[in-house]
């Protein structure tokens, strides 16, 4: 007699069960009744049959080394396999250093942070989304250390905040043996290609496999472009149809005879509930109610959602649509935004489950009727669509930093133009994993100005998750640019005390922005080999005395984490001491009191001039009842104040508020501080003259 | 004592090597070697160990099944696991049958047809990418046959072709027993969210699960949309940058100062070379080198590149771009098409290996310059970034039908506006893998004279291979709609043989299509419940008539591949029939020549007629030396001619060739005929009012 047999174990369980049977079938009883599931595999195996003798023997040996495994198996530590760098000098170029590392297998990873098999989707063999039952699973655990990196005003030279994300959590998981989970956010393809190259960090503190990273990833910005894009082509169709339309013929036509009957769909059901019809039998309608039910009445200028692409397409910034002679002459001025400035980002990044989402994407607000009424993305029909869309962008994303430890890559960065935080699943599902001893660490875009305050104010604000320690990256160099130094490169290459001194300002004040919310700074000031001993000891000096709670240098971009263990050693110690958390404004407050105070405590302006389009948004939101959302500025992330060229800390201005958007589905308004592209350009010679693939390895060149 | 150890199986080796040992180094090396491996799974558990004796057991017990399992395996005869349908009646919608089978895992599929576990990646539980490397390790193995579906000229009644095919290999697979796989598009979501809804099948005749082949599957569309995109965003910034710089300054940015030193990148080389400028040193170029190089020079109004979006956005037919102050006055009319009409996506399913796609990349003529000469994106510098972009799309994905055969989905459809076939490579690999006995059917896209001749004249001249059989699609209504039948509803529901016998004349001049490529036909008749026993005999005797191999009445969409084993046994009879394989027109004829074949041959046209642009690009390409290259026409797909509304056989018209584009990359030039949308537009109630996703289940409602 012969059997196929299946024995799978997974971490996090309570009871030890082994059985002969079907593999596939058997497994999936034993973990819905939370058994431990030693799997072998040999049912993937077609045809393969096994003597009775070898799956006794199997059986009696397996469950001695289960039981072994999971007396030596403490729940919420991991035992995880760290990768052993071979540091080189000079240190190679980014994908070289990422290519030198071979990978370990994601399932692997997933499994030693305690993920089990059904909850992981691998995407090739360095990427795996996770999940959203895992929230369920571990929502009795308690949560890991929260610990948000944010930087100094930024400059054209890099301060290295991802690169000092992943040094830091290469530090605390490979050197201090502690849980550890980055959470950053996936780069668009825009500055990939553009000017900027990748985003994975850089030297030996890096997400891998690189390419995988500043590529497609498993397609969550593509699904955004998709989803954004069906709401825009159905706002200008929908009017394009009204117009050539009578009332009773778009009636006909939006509720069509099917078999002899009409019916609503559910969609078309939320929206007559919206407007007070409480009826179900689209035969029963007054005239007044079909017009009111079938004319969304949108009125043409008001329209705010606009086109995405992820592309540096500088040539859509400003674009006329619908002069085809199909479109009769319905014309209309529009744009493209990057598709990481999507409203549907900030909803994936904001969200908390798949319903939460699903409610999200029925209240955005793309429009306002004639009569002045807010047209949602349920008036038009397509929330349900949208969600279909994003139905696997919503879990996380998981891969492995240079020295093996995990990683979440969620949501989107540009934290000008939008939030710009990674998503709130990614960091509770990590919090969960660390478990209470451990920690996450989780990436705000640009200065503290703008992604720092953004992450309070706006992320927690919804998470409901309060932040352990801050992490504020500072080099010297970007501070000499913020003392005045004129030029890059006679910044980059001299010593200059005086000049540091003198930028070290707009660090104090990005030290005292995030005092604003009551959490202790720790300042990493990341080196440069230019860098003199002198300059580094002031920086941290002045870090401390403008009242961080420590300030160390670090050298992980050419050491990986053993560069980063004295902060993270400081930022342990400064994850134990008081704080006491708080928002910088109330929801309450009107909206240009919210907006003048982030102006006010953040930026240092005077004040704020609201511009005619402003004020009328400030009424018309008012009026329409989201005047109680928080505010996301659009600012440039290069200057404290809205004028990218002003540096250190520029006093005495007035910030001029343009126009503000409503993003009522992602939960914000969205005021837009002077001019801003909303798409980037391509300069002459983009960083794609250099990329390349080597059809013989496959390998990818020339990305950095 | 105690060891880590593991073993692992896959089929298609030649010898056999166990050991003990880290698994995932031994692993890698006994592979390299050739070897079988046995993989018990137990090295991915950490910290799991296994006893002396338990390992030598457990080895001698494998070895001894191993080799079983190899004894009763024949190379290239399947053990499928095939799933048992439970046809209910009537039948169920779509979806409700795509949920209600279970598909199998994914990489057992992948195994059960002979891959290779390191050939394959996995997307989640029901995707897999296939890699390319297969491609070698099969070389040697003779093919299977090649059958290719196509139809009758479509009507809005829609025809089942791609549930014929699928119904086809669950016949030939699941009740027939030979190995066959399916190679099917991915389908366009502008469709899928506008009025076709999903492209999956139907009925019992499915790919599953629907939901996943109907919105992102692995990704290919979105990432061609960023690179036809990243090519459109180049091109214009390019002509902005040269419009408003310098020779000196363009080439100064160009080739920039990177430490004290200029370097041209591989890309810049090859512009050079194509210049025949033999220099690699930038400081050696002369004046008159530099302008050559550095200024493309482009005229604007010769772009014939479009920006795309896989969206059905009506209102993006025909724009205006560049109309922000920051593009400086430098506007211009332009538009995007549906993401499957890029010239990517023809290079994508037209492509043998990385290394061919990468020539394509970077061959595609975007542009002429003033002077007269093709811009390709070679020179934009972009063809590296293009190929890295598209490096996971040209691996073919791996799903499977309802009754759990295997499905290769890959390229796109519209065979209107694009050559719309499946993947060279994805036939290539699948004729490979089910071995000379094995079948393999693929399907055109729309009726014949459209995917089935592009699939003949551009397919198959470029992969070289030979079909055996064309299955053609035909239904009783749509032939009586053919035949006059003026409305959907009164075709639909009356018996009529005259109306019928008239409308055949549509069907009997596609097998005549057919035929002019000397492959033998058998006419498929896809059954509905409304047609007659004496309609469906008709249909069948006038098939024969006209010179079919055989026609037989199928019922798959009832009855799955039950219902389609007549079909598959006439295929089987076909495929050993005599076949005189020709294609229908030389390369080396003028262009207006080839044209004018496909339009009398194919189409029954009197003559074409190139009007005025058509004319002068036919001396354009002719003097750029692109006259060589087959014909893919742009035309409606719902008639012979060029006017939609005329059906059956349409006799006595000039064809009208308005432009010609030329793929140059792809391969082939593309004659537009008549007016021709390539973005389709949403109608007043699209398809996604009815699409939503269970929060609870997870479950996707309303795809169809």
């Amino acid at each position: 007699m012969s059997f196929c047999y299946s024995l799978c174990i997974d971490s996090f369980a309570d009871i030890l069960v082994v059985g002969i049977g079907k593999a596939e079938m058997v497994k999936g009883e034993w973990i819905k009744k939370g058994a431990v599931v030693i799997d072998c595999g040999i049912n993937h195996i077609p045809g393969l049959i096994v003597s009775e003798a070898f799956l006794l023997e199997s059986l009696r040996s397996l469950l001695l080394s289960a039981k072994r495994f999971l007396e030596g198996h403490q729940p919420g530590k991991w035992n995880i396999s760290c990768t052993k760098l071979n540091l080189q000098k000079p240190v190679p170029s980014d994908i070289v250093i990422s290519r030198s590392c071979v990978p370990k297998p994601i399932d692997r990873l997933a499994r030693e942070v305690g993920l089990l098999s059904d909850e992981v989707e691998l995407y090739g063999k360095t990427k795996a989304k996770v999940q959203l039952s895992i929230v369920k699973r571990l929502q009795a655990q308690p949560d890991g250390k929260y610990v948000v990196v944010t930087g100094i005003t930024p400059t054209p030279l890099g301060e290295g905040k991802s690169t000092t994300t992943i040094g830091l959590v290469q530090a605390l998981g490979a050197h201090m043996n502690l849980n550890v989970f980055a959470c950053v956010r996936q780069p668009s393809q825009g500055p990939t290609f553009g000017i900027k190259g990748g985003a994975a960090g850089g030297g030996y503190s890096q997400v891998i496999p690189m390419e995988e990273f500043n590529l497609h990833l498993t397609g969550d910005i593509h699904a955004i472009t998709a989803a954004n894009n069906l709401v825009a082509a159905a706002i200008d169709a929908r009017m394009f149809h009204e117009s050539t339309q009578s009332d009773k013929a778009l009636y006909n036509r939006l509720v069509p005879l099917s078999g002899g009957q009409r019916k609503f769909s559910p969609i078309q059901i939320n929206r007559l509930r919206k407007l007070g019809i409480e009826k179900t039998d689209p035969s029963t309608l007054t005239e007044e109610e079909i017009t009111r039910f079938a004319r969304l009445d949108i009125d043409p200028s008001s329209v705010t959602w606009q086109r995405v692409l992820d592309t540096n397409d500088r040539f859509l910034r400003k674009i006329t649509i619908g002069q085809s002679p199909t479109e009769k002459g319905y014309t209309r001025e529009a744009q493209f935004d990057i598709t990481v400035a999507s409203e549907i980002m900030a909803v994936l990044a904001l969200t908390s489950s798949l319903e939460d989402m699903r409610q999200r994407m029925a209240k955005m607000v793309v429009a306002t009727s004639r009569s002045g009424q807010p047209i949602t993305t349920e008036d038009l029909g397509v929330s349900g669509a949208l969600t279909v869309l994003m139905k696997d962008a919503i879990k996380p994303n998981l891969m492995q930093t240079l020295e093996g430890t995990p990683v979440f890559v969620h949501a989107g960065p540009f934290a000008n133009i939008a939030h710009g935080n990674s998503s709130i699943l990614a960091d509770k599902i990590a919090l969960k994993l660390v478990g209470p001893e451990g920690f996450v660490v989780t990436e705000a875009g640009f200065g503290a100005d703008i992604g720092m305050e953004k992450f309070f104010n706006i992320k927690c604000r919804y998470s409901g998750l309060r932040p352990h320690v801050v992490v504020l990256v500072a080099t010297v160099r970007a501070l000499k640019m913020h003392g005045g130094g004129p030029t890059v490169s006679s910044v980059e290459f001299s010593s200059n005390l005086e000049l540091l001194e003198k930028g070290c300002s707009n660090m104090r004040k990005q030290i005292e922005n995030a005092q604003h919310f009551g959490v202790p700074v720790v300042v990493a000031v990341n080196g440069f080999k230019t860098d003199t001993e002198a300059e580094l000891d002031l920086v941290c000096s002045m870090a401390k005395a403008a009242g961080a709670y420590d300030a160390v240098r670090c050298s992980h971009w050419a050491e990986g984490g053993a560069g980063a263990v004295a902060l993270g050693q400081a930022v342990q110690r400064a994850s134990g001491a008081p704080s006491n958390f708080k928002f910088l404004y109330d929801l309450e407050l009107p909206i240009a009191d919210k907006i003048r105070i982030i102006a006010q405590k953040i930026y240092g302006a005077d004040d704020i001039e609201l511009l005619p389009e402003a004020q009328h948004k400030v009424e018309l939101y008012t009026k329409q009842g989201f005047g109680n959302l928080p505010i996301c500025m659009a600012k440039t992330h290069l200057s404290l104040s809205h004028e990218a060229d002003k540096k250190g800390v520029p006093t005495g201005f007035v910030l001029p508020i343009r126009d503000i958007r409503a993003s009522v589905g992602a939960g914000f308004l969205f005021p837009l501080v002077g001019t801003m592209p909303t798409i980037p350009g391509l300069p002459t010679r983009p960083c794609f003259y250099d990329i390349d693939l080597d059809p013989e390895t496959e390998q990818v060149n020339g990305l950095f």
